[in-house]
């Protein structure tokens, strides 16, 4: 198979505009576009704003901002590549807050340049990614008048604050957002910056526990020994979900785990992984989890189960002896392909219910979820990108399952019936959410060839 | 052996000043000596100077209220009975705060006299018990000139609000308390308003257990599945301490528990008790407790664990779907003789770092403890205040065990070197600590020439 590198005039487009480009892209950074605090809403719409007019300017066509109810959604297509498939690729501009302030090398909206790199809240996540796209398609527009394929950017403004509009933009606009993939531009590249796609994300089933004993908090003198201490009971049920061995007792609870293969755990096991790297920075005295399975699978492709919060009783200074009348937690399973959230739920507060001792009413409440997403490897818009990394990063991408969630990317699959590629190309430990977030200048420039790439290798092989 | 009665004499003397002493009494109700909250410290004052004129009057000597620092002790003694013993009678004036306020059927420090009982704050717990030994040495005095026992009386003002003055002031006036017998009136009648004389507190063991995980709250989807959760390793602790048997799991936790009797426990099943009352009553759906035990025995004459309060992670609204960087419980014991607070705190501290999984840091803190006391049911004074109960209420007292804990009557035991009896005339349900106490006028009555009595008792039987 011909792997395409990036026609002499794209790259002579690319050089002549690079500092225009730039400029572009740290003009983006500037913009405080944090979703999650009210008073940024204005910067917000600003950066969506700015978008628009870039893409406009690029010749992408039918540019909008869309009104969601909160931030807009930027939305724009060009769809003249008769016969050719349709990419949706979707990303985010809106950044997480800034806090710690103090730990940050220079103001987190003032973006700096420096070995390489752009210094900047947003810089990875997600506004180089963004960048990234519109340059690709604005450069070959430019060079060739026209795309290999049919494009649609969904540019949302609430990644950093879940996405609450988000889907039910999709759900009212499905009928106009036909494509043959969904490219999820809000990943990045693995660590040493080997290039990576992401083929499998966890999904969520959140559940609080609620145990009531004597009807408000008693005497631990007069009544201890007759009555169940709710927080004893709860700690028993919650200790009673997960073996010493670190797999969850809920009966069905791994039923529906697609098992990794051989081949997977082998290319797992080949990623370069330092585990007491990871150990020092979390500050823990070993890594542990679900026995027969290494980190990095515990991590990526076995869900889990983890108490997020507990409280009850008496949390102040000095004793307190009472037996408390109530005891709660919060209780989230990260899921793999293909366990469902409610099913989880149910199994999980059945075998609460069956657990729980006597003495006390318990009640489990689900809290909503998610559902994991995993991308066959040999999908052809995988294997396409794919293929264009090899290409323009002279190696061939690690196929990664991160532990996190995307949910939107679950979304793309329910809503619009699309497969998924989650891709981008932000560098591994860019500081994402925390101070100092970077871009690597490099990964962003060959990021532009890598997707232009993709366009014309999708083109080519829209079957794979 | 001779039960003695009142003298002719002393119930003509009590029938005579009835109005007067009923009036005292209320007029002690009336000051609202909540040692407690800070604004009442000069109503403790009040009620402190009101007791001490009181026993003035009543012919007591060597009145006085004794600074300690914080509420003052108020002293008295009469020491003119050559050759016969001596009793120390510890009560306490002060009294517990009065919310729920609403729940009150009259104000609290506004006492009202309806169908043989006074509701007040205060009204059974102690100022029922410091009432009716004055009123009983005021009687001998009045009478006879002259008590057939020497006598100390130490009337605390900071019992509910943890008692921190009284060991320095036993400790510093040791010299001057010597004594045959300390007698703890703080106690009350059994179910039924039976007699009764408490021989067995439950002391205590408190600890706090700190786990730590990673260096700060962590995304559960990065780091899920790679690490122990805080919570989690803090719940099969907790859950680990006991069995489902309801049995303490720490090894050598019962090897100094005083085994019950066949006796007591045949006599602790004779006693009146209505589980299911009790039951309805805590709004709980089973009792339960350690097997092989009776709700009664559990209660009184079981060491027990509970966790007082667990607090860690997220517990706002919502999910947050973190890994908490830490969490915390509080844990208490309480105790049953012979075993020692100190020793069992460091049973517990061993078996919590026994059984903690690796993966965390934990940390166990001791929080302070009591000793538990149990009387011998034949020590003199015990025998000759069961004989004096019998003769003026008609009753054989039961003996009972009770769960909680009178830190003050091993204080005795350990500074002074006294044998305690723990006794008192508060009917059972009285409302202690809880709105609408109240106090039966009968045992009040009766209370006064059962105590009188004693004395006569005790003088004639110093050795049993």
């Amino acid at each position: 198979m011909t792997i395409p590198m990036p026609t002499p005039a794209l790259e002579a487009y690319l050089d002549a505009t690079a500092e225009r480009r730039l400029a572009r892209y740290l003009d983006l950074l500037r913009i405080p576009s944090i979703s999650g605090i009210a008073e940024h809403a204005p910067d917000c719409r600003r950066a969506a704003e700015q978008l628009a007019a870039d893409m406009r300017a690029g010749g992408m066509e039918h540019v909008e901002a869309s009104e969601t109810g909160g931030h807009p959604i930027v939305y724009a297509d060009w769809l003249h590549a008769a016969g050719a498939p349709t990419v949706l690729l979707y990303g985010h501009y809106d950044v997480q807050p800034v806090d710690p302030l103090d730990e940050w090398e220079a103001a987190p909206f003032e973006p700096i340049v420096r070995d390489g790199r752009v210094l900047a809240r947003g810089a990875s996540d997600d506004k180089s990614n963004v960048s990234i796209a519109l340059s690709a398609a604005e450069a070959i527009l430019a060079t060739r008048g026209a795309l290999p394929v049919n494009l649609r950017f969904v540019f949302e403004g609430e990644e950093e604050s879940s996405s609450v509009h988000l889907e039910p933009w999709l759900t009212a606009n499905a009928a106009r957002l036909t494509a043959d993939v969904a490219l999820v531009a809000d990943s990045g590249f693995f660590a040493g910056n080997m290039p990576a796609i992401t083929v499998g994300l966890r999904g969520l089933a959140a559940a609080e526990i609620h145990v009531t004993g004597p009807f408000q908090d008693v005497h631990s003198g007069v009544f201890g020994g007759a009555i169940e201490n709710p927080i004893n009971a709860l700690a028993s049920i919650i200790a009673g979900l997960k073996g010493p061995d670190g797999r969850v007792r809920i009966p069905g609870f791994y039923d529906d785990v697609v098992a990794l293969s051989d081949a997977e755990r082998t290319a797992m096991a080949a990623l370069p992984f330092d585990e007491e790297a990871l150990r020092a920075e979390l500050d823990v005295p070993a890594l542990v989890g679900e026995s027969g399975w290494t980190t990095m699978e515990r991590r990526g492709a076995r869900p889990t189960l983890d108490a997020n919060g507990i409280w009850g009783g008496f949390s102040g200074e000095g004793s307190k002896t009472i037996i408390p009348g109530r005891a709660h937690a919060k209780i989230t399973c990260r899921l793999v392909a293909n366990q469902d959230p409610t099913r989880i739920f149910e199994l999980l507060r059945d075998y609460v219910m069956e657990i729980a001792p006597p003495g006390v009413r318990v009640e489990v409440v689900a809290m909503g979820g998610g559902r994991p997403t995993l991308t066959p490897h040999d999908q052809p818009a995988t294997r396409a990108f794919a293929r264009a990394l090899e290409a323009t990063f002279g190696q061939a991408p690690v196929f990664v399952r991160e532990g996190g969630s995307i949910p939107v990317a679950a979304s793309f699959e329910s809503i619009l019936g699309l497969p998924v590629t989650v891709m981008g190309f932000m560098p591994p430990n860019g500081n994402f959410h925390a101070p100092n977030e970077w871009m690597d200048l490099g990964n962003f420039e060959t990021g532009i060839r890598a997707l232009a790439a993709f366009f014309d290798e999708f083109a080519a092989h829209p079957g794979g």
